[in-house]
């Protein structure tokens, strides 16, 4: 990888910017708000400030689109029009993008891969930029049946190269759960702390007593609110119903309180420390990789398949490759992962696909 | 002050001892269970481990009560039986405490002034101890009408010796402001996380995508889940109430989401960010000090109604003497406070209740 386009010159792109120019790679960036794009360069955070969106991605080997979520998909469609050969993007939400981009030029579609990074600062803008944002964070891409494989393998590359840990899950479920990990909870801090500074009269009282636990809940209240408009629009109904589920249970525990019942709540208690106990921490662990090789055929959706069986166990795909076979139609899926990962898991799912992997520790 | 008893060496009572011996003053403690006060000796966060409650007491200015809530009462009253002069708690809620002093024993009630630090640590027991847990941090106080001024002065002296800055509410009052910032944060980060955990099928994917403030939200789900049921039943009404306000509140914001109703979202948003930014922080200001004289005459709550007027603006309470009139009933409360806090607003309500005071800057 020698050249990347960027179009959006803020938080993400800034930082998407720093570190791959860390990494040796040139960076050319488009931005709309010129004045931002320059301060982008100012800062370090790209080499050249293209006029134009195709001028940005000439001889580019990849775009990534770090724009509001509403414009993700006529930028990406516009740039691969443009010829660069593999797009992805950075929105909070992906099966619209994705439906979207599918949607006004089919034939474009396969080159692109939907992408989330699920990394972000307190500091709005390019303020916040900061070369370190994703290493060792989750981020995750959503091949589909129709994905390039070259497409994905350069888009894997990149986030490689930004130090991030990448799992694969298809769009769809993609929004379903960052409704549950991301969008319900920034809704419910924005509430509770909307609630505190609203409620009775002796605000200034309440608030001197918030203590660290309720300023770590609505940290995210702080945050830049003008992304959450668009996100909650495009992800509408799985984060209705994932407030759904966040309500009910609210529910069920204001019945135990009213109820006095201890035991009740202790178990709620307990089962939630428990689970923040072992929430996994975003850094690489160190353990040893495992190599997997799976024989494919040599059609459509194996690479999304295989990707997203990795991504349903929350298995990190370290390094992905595809060995084309020099006999036949065929080739192999070789899929490096970690070894405490739930690899037998992963290699019953894919035999129970017809898929059957064989499986060498690396040194 | 040169003698404080403890009961009860978890982390808040270590952290009280090892913050008083840091400044001198020697501590000595009861705990139920032996091994726990020994190992409390060894950290250095107590000078003598007392066999017996009243030994603990002997000779002490103050016993401070760090018990789970459900025992805080009957050991008050122990203490202050033995002859302690004065008497304060740590306990989450304060008005059914401070109720059951005053029905087991109203004679000793005025020398028991209920107590909150609100300060914590993710780190369960002894083993969390800091002697700084509290520097910079808020400490609410719950004077009734029958306080004894002496008595409240000592528990002022000790809370200011921690480093923490003092706030004076009724005992009712505190429990529903906790119950607002710090019991329903509290089941609310509890309930999120196990939604979380318990949602569909794919716990490991969706916990691989929790990025920082899903972390930041939950953190408080990973404590001592112990002490949570007793609040609970304690607070359980004002508990209720906010639960829900706060439900009510996210059925609202639902409702927003599900009509797309950007605008809308966009002010809810706004609204908390602001609030959430202006969040005082725990750490003095730095700013200079104002010194009030408040004539007040001789008679029971006068002490709680001036400090609690100070508390309902939020107005911290960095020094607060008696200077009795040499020539009749009388006396003048001296109150030191910051000079940015809204002292006029203080001054316009102690003017409402027929206070009149007097302000001097002090140097």
């Amino acid at each position: 990888m020698r050249r990347v386009a960027l179009a959006g010159t803020g938080l993400i792109g800034g930082s998407i910017g720093l570190a791959l120019r860390r990494a040796g790679i040139e960076v050319r960036a488009f931005d709309r708000d010129a004045t931002r794009a320059a301060r982008a360069k100012e800062i370090g955070a790209v080499d050249e400030v293209a006029a134009t969106l195709p001028e940005a991605v000439a001889d580019a080997d990849v775009i990534v689109v770090a724009v509001p979520v509403a414009a993700i998909a006529s930028i990406v469609v516009e740039a691969l029009d443009a010829g660069v050969p593999a797009a992805t993007d950075v929105g909070s939400v992906k099966a619209p993008i994705v439906a979207e981009v599918e949607r006004i030029r089919p034939d474009l579609a396969p080159r692109f891969v939907g992408g989330h990074p699920m990394a972000g600062s307190a500091q709005d803008g390019l303020d916040g930029a900061d070369d370190d944002l994703f290493v060792g964070s989750t981020w995750v891409l959503t091949p589909t049946e129709g994905t390039a494989p070259a497409a994905f393998g350069t888009v894997r590359t990149l986030v490689a190269t930004l130090g991030a840990e990448i799992v694969a899950v298809s769009p769809d479920h993609h929004d379903a759960l960052v409704a549950v990990v991301s969008h319900v909870p920034q809704l419910a801090a924005t509430t509770l702390m909307d609630v505190a500074a609203t409620s009775g009269e002796q605000h200034a009282t309440l608030l001197r007593l918030a203590a660290g636990g309720f300023r770590d809940m609505t940290r995210i209240a702080a945050g830049h609110p003008g992304i959450w408009p668009d996100i909650c629009v495009a992800n509408r109904d799985a984060i209705v119903a994932a407030l759904d589920e966040y309500v009910d249970a609210l529910e069920r525990v204001r019945g135990l309180v009213a109820a006095s019942d201890r035991s009740g709540l202790l178990d709620v208690l307990e089962r939630a420390r428990s689970a923040r106990r072992s929430l996994p921490v975003g850094t690489p662990t160190g353990e040893g990789l495992v190599e997997l090789r799976v024989p494919v055929p040599d059609q459509p959706g194996v690479l999304s398949d295989v990707t997203t069986l990795a991504g349903q166990r929350g298995i990190n795909i370290s390094d992905l490759e595809i060995a084309h076979s020099m006999e036949g139609g065929g080739g192999v899926l070789v899929l490096v992962v970690n070894e405490d990962a739930d690899v037998d898991g992963f290699e019953a799912a894919l035999g129970e696909r017809g898929y059957h992997c064989s499986r060498t520790p690396l040194p």
